[in-house]
C-alpha cells in the first residue's frame, strides 16, 4: 500500500478521466461547478459498490450481534417530496452554511473555512485564508510579512467565525490586498429549491426542494412499511440514491459535489436497545469498507465532538464517522460514513407536523412507543473516491506508471481476452474464449476484447483500468491448447490450459 | 391472459399499496402531485427490470444485425448540467405543453388534451371535456343536453386548440356551467428550473435545470467517450436514471408522472446505415420487452404520423413506438418505448454552441463525419408499470381474488419457506432451507420466511406479492425429509425432497 500523502489528486483526477472514470459534467461548455459524470468504467465501479451494499444490506444482510437473523427492506423515495416533510425534518430552517462574499474579488468563501493571520498582538491588518489550503495561507502569510516590512515576529491565527463583526474592516480577503471588502457571514441554506407545477396566480407558492438527504425519504415512508410488510422491530429500512445539497465551495473533486450518491439505512429498534444497536452499525460498517478492500491502515473510526453534532443529533447519543484517509486530508483523515443517533428526532418531528402516528406497538413487550433510530450513513460518490484513492499505485518501472488495484469482484473490467498480433488464428481462438468468459462473467463486469493495439498498451491500459487478469492468445496456443494469464498487481505471467481458464476466472473472483 | 381492459387500475394501485410495491410519495402530508415512492417489493422489482436493461443492453448485448458483437457503453451523468446543454438541445426554447386555466374552478388543463362537443351547427354554447375521461365527457354531454332543453340533435368534437381564440367565450370548462372563464393557452416549459450557487447580485443567472431526459447527457459525453474509450463506429452508449418534467396534469398512477427513471441508449452510425439500425433496434426492442414476460397480444410497434415527431426528429426518418395496452388505454395502446432516429440534430447543435468538434474520422471509410443517432429510449418507471399491469391477473376462485403472474426472473421474492406452525421442530428445518436458498439466490432476489401468520393468509400474501414458488414444510418433512411446493399460478402442489430444493429452484429461475 502507498503512503496516501505521496499520491497526486491532480494524478488521479487526470487517470479518471483519461480511462473513462470521471469526467467533468457539461466539459465541452466549460463545466459545472460541484457537477461530475461518470465514464463507462466510472459507471460500472460506482454499480459495484451500490450492489455490493444493496447485497449486504438488504438482500443478504449480516447476522445480528447475538447471531440472529435481522430484518431490513428496501425503498426508493421520490427527489422531490411535499416541501412540509423538510420543514418538519427541521432542513428549511436549519440546513445553513455561513457564507462570506468578497465585494472587490467577487469570490465566495464558507466562512467556517476562513483562518485569519495576525500579530500576536492582535492589532493592525489580519490577514484572511483559506483553511488547509497551501497556497492561500502562504499568500496570507506573504501579505502580512510585506505589511510589517519583514519584521513578522509572533503570529497567531483566529478562525474567522470567532471574530467580532467589527474586526472585519481590518482583514485582507484571501483574494484582495485592501482590507474590508469581506461581507459579515449569512446563512446561506443548502437545498436546492424548484417549483412543481405552474402556478396561476402571484401568491400561490409551489416551492419545493430536491432532498438533500435520501434519509427523510425512509422516515416519510416508514408508517407505510410497517402497515404493509411484516417487519418487527427491530428492523431496518435502507435507500440508494441522489441527494443535492447547493454547497458553497465544491471541492476536492467528488468529496464534496453538488450532486451525489447516497446509501442510507434507518435502523429502527426499542430506545433502550439503541446504545446495543449503535455499537453494533458501526463495527458492522467499519468492517465492511475493509472487506471491500479497503486498508485498514487507512481507516479509523472517530467519534464526534458534542459541538460538531448535527440537529438532530444533539439530544441522541452521538455521531462517529468511519473517516478514510484521502490523498487531501493525509496525514489525517476525512469522512466516508456517519453513524448516528437520531434518537426518535425525525419520527417525532413527522409525527408533529403531519398528525399522522408513528407509535409502534410491540407486542413482545405488550408497550407503545416511538422507536429511536440509528444510521449508517454513507456516500456512494464518496465511497467511489475512496475505492479509486485506494486503488491508485505508482509504480516508476511500469511504462503507465500507474496502476489500480481494484478487488477483482469490484473491478469495472474482469477480465481482458488478447490475441497477441490480429492474425495465425490467434483472434478466432480469443472470440471464443471471450464469448465464453462473457456468457459466464458478463453479469458482474465487462470482458475487455482487443485485437489491434500494440500489446504492451493493451496491458498498460488494463492496468490503469484495474482489470486484474489479461488473458493472451500467442502463437503456441493453436499447439499447446494454452494461454498466458498475466497479473496486474505482479506483471507475473502463467501459462493455463485455456479449457481451465474459465473456473480459474471464477475461483479468483470469488464466484 | 386476462383482457387489459377487465383489469382495473384502482385495484392495481390498491394492490400496489397494500403489498408495499408503490406508494404515494409524502403520503402523511397529503402527498404530491405526480410524485411516487417505490415501497420494499417496488424496489426490489424496479431494480431487476434496471439490472435487465443493463445486462442485454450494456454487460451483454445483443448480437448484431450480421451475428457481429456489438459495443455499448454506459455512463451516468448528472441531473444537473451547464445550463447552456439545454438552450443547445432546444428544450429551453421548445420543450414546452399547452396550458389552459380555469379562472373560475382554478383547475388546470393540457389544452391540447381538451375537447369541445358542441352543435353541428358550430352555433351557441360548446362544452369541454378531458379527452379518454369518461366522467368528463359524461359531463359535458349532459350540460349540452341541458343548455339545448333535451333537444340536442346532431353533434360534433373539435379539438380546443383548432378552434379560434374568439370562440372561447363561447366554451364551458369542464368544472364549470358558464362559459368564457378558460384562458388562451399558454405555453408551459416542462423543465423544472432550480438555481445554482448563491447569486452574490441580482443580474447574476445561475438559473440551471433538472434534465428532462437521460439522452442529453450521453451527447455531453460522446467526445469524451470517443476521446478515452476504443469504442469505434457503430457503437452505442447507455444511459439509465432520473429525469424530471413538470406535467402539468400528471395521471395514470405512475405513466405520467413529474419525477421518473429512463432507460436509454444512444446508438451512434455512419448515416448511410441508420436507416438499418433504425429497423435493428424497433425489432431488438420489442423482443426485449417480449423476452420480459409481456404478451405479445398487449404489445405493438407504431410508427408515428409526421406532425406528431419531436423537435429532433422531423428532419429524421421518424420514430417508432412499442406501445402496451395499458388497462387506461385499451383497447387502444399507450406508449411504453420510442425507438427514434434522432439523426445528427444533437450532436450538430451541441458542436454549434459549443465549438467542440463532434465529427468522428472513421478509419476504415477513411472519412470524417458527425454520426447519425438511432435511441432506444425507454421508461423504466413505465416499465414497472407495464411488469405490474401484465402480471395482475384477478382471479375470483382465490382468498386473495388476485395474483401478480411475474416472470420468476423478474419476481421480487424468490420463494417462500414457511413451516406449516411454528413448532414440532418445523421452523428449525424452515430456518436452515431459508438460509441455504438465500446463499444461493439471495442476490437474484428474496427469500421469504415467516412462521407465525395462519398459512391460507401466507399463501395469499405471496401471491399478491407475486412470489413464483412456496416450500411449506409440515409434520411430514421430519420423517420423509420432503416439503410441499406451491406454484403461484396453478396453485398445484407437489412433493419434493428437501435436498433437491435448490437444484430445483435454480432452475425454475432460469440460472
Amino acid at each position: 500500500m502507498a503512503d496516501p500523502a505521496s499520491k497526486s489528486m491532480d494524478d488521479l483526477v487526470a487517470l479518471c478521466k483519461r480511462r473513462g472514470f470521471i469526467y467533468p459534467a457539461s466539459e465541452i461548455y466549460g463545466g459545472i461547478n460541484g457537477f461530475w459524470d461518470y465514464g463507462p468504467l466510472g459507471v460500472l465501479l460506482k454499480n459495484n459498490l451500490r450492489d455490493r451494499w444493496w447485497r449486504d444490506m438488504v438482500l443478504m444482510p449480516p447476522k445480528g450481534p447475538d447471531g440472529e437473523r435481522l430484518q431490513i427492506v428496501g425503498v426508493d423515495s421520490s427527489i422531490i417530496q411535499n416541501p412540509k416533510a423538510w420543514v418538519a425534518s427541521g432542513h428549511v430552517g436549519g440546513f445553513n452554511d455561513p457564507m462570506v462574499d468578497c465585494r472587490e474579488s467577487k469570490a465566495r468563501y464558507r466562512a467556517d473555512h476562513l483562518v485569519v493571520v495576525r500579530q500576536a498582538s492582535g492589532e493592525g491588518q489580519m490577514y484572511a485564508y483559506v483553511e488547509n489550503d497551501e497556497a492561500s495561507e502562504a499568500a496570507a502569510l506573504k501579505k502580512l510579512s510585506k505589511y510589517l516590512k519583514g519584521d513578522v515576529g509572533e503570529t497567531e491565527t483566529v478562525a474567522l467565525v470567532d471574530l467580532d463583526t467589527s474586526e472585519l474592516a481590518r482583514i485582507v480577503g484571501p483574494d484582495t490586498k485592501e482590507p474590508g471588502t469581506l461581507t459579515e457571514p449569512r446563512a446561506f441554506n443548502l437545498m436546492f429549491s424548484t417549483r412543481v407545477g405552474a402556478t396561476a396566480s402571484d401568491d400561490e407558492d409551489n416551492t419545493a426542494y430536491l432532498r438533500p438527504e435520501t434519509a427523510q425519504g425512509i422516515f416519510l415512508n416508514y408508517k407505510n412499511v410497517v402497515d404493509t410488510t411484516r417487519v418487527r422491530m427491530p428492523f431496518g429500512i435502507a435507500q440508494q440514491g441522489k441527494a443535492f445539497r447547493n454547497e458553497v465551495t465544491p471541492r476536492n473533486f467528488i468529496f464534496r459535489s453538488r450532486e451525489f450518491e447516497q446509501m442510507e439505512m434507518e435502523w429502527f429498534c426499542h430506545p433502550d436497545e439503541a446504545a446495543k444497536w449503535y455499537g453494533f452499525w458501526q463495527r458492522e460498517r467499519l468492517d465492511w469498507w475493509k472487506r471491500c478492500g479497503v486498508s485498514e491502515d487507512n481507516l479509523i473510526l472517530r467519534q464526534h465532538d458534542t459541538d460538531e453534532l448535527s440537529h438532530y443529533a444533539k439530544q441522541g447519543c452521538g455521531t462517529a464517522d468511519v473517516e478514510y484517509r484521502y490523498p487531501f486530508t493525509a496525514p489525517g483523515y476525512g469522512e466516508l460514513e456517519g453513524i448516528a443517533h437520531r434518537t426518535d428526532f425525525d419520527l417525532a418531528a413527522h409525527q408533529r407536523e403531519s398528525k399522522a402516528k408513528m407509535e409502534y406497538f410491540d407486542q413482545e413487550r405488550n408497550e407503545r412507543y416511538l422507536p429511536h433510530v440509528i444510521e449508517p450513513a454513507s456516500g456512494l460518490s464518496r465511497g467511489v473516491l475512496v475505492l479509486l484513492c485506494e486503488a491508485f499505485t505508482p509504480d516508476p518501472d511500469r511504462p503507465s506508471k500507474v496502476y489500480m488495484k481494484f478487488q477483482p469482484d469490484l473491478a469495472p473490467i474482469k477480465a481482458a481476452v488478447y490475441p497477441l498480433v490480429n492474425k495465425d488464428g490467434m483472434p478466432e481462438i480469443a472470440e471464443k474464449l471471450h464469448a465464453e468468459l462473457t456468457r459466464r462473467f458478463g453479469t458482474r463486469g465487462l470482458i475487455e476484447f482487443d485485437a489491434k493495439q500494440n500489446i504492451g498498451k493493451r496491458y498498460a491500459r488494463m492496468e490503469e483500468a484495474g482489470c486484474p487478469f489479461c488473458f493472451t492468445i500467442d502463437g503456441d496456443t493453436p499447439g499447446d491448447q494454452a494461454v498466458t494469464v498475466r497479473h496486474r498487481d505482479t506483471l507475473e505471467q502463467d501459462r493455463i490450459a485455456i479449457d481451465l481458464v474459465p473456473e480459474w476466472l471464477g475461483e479468483k473472483l470469488g464466484g
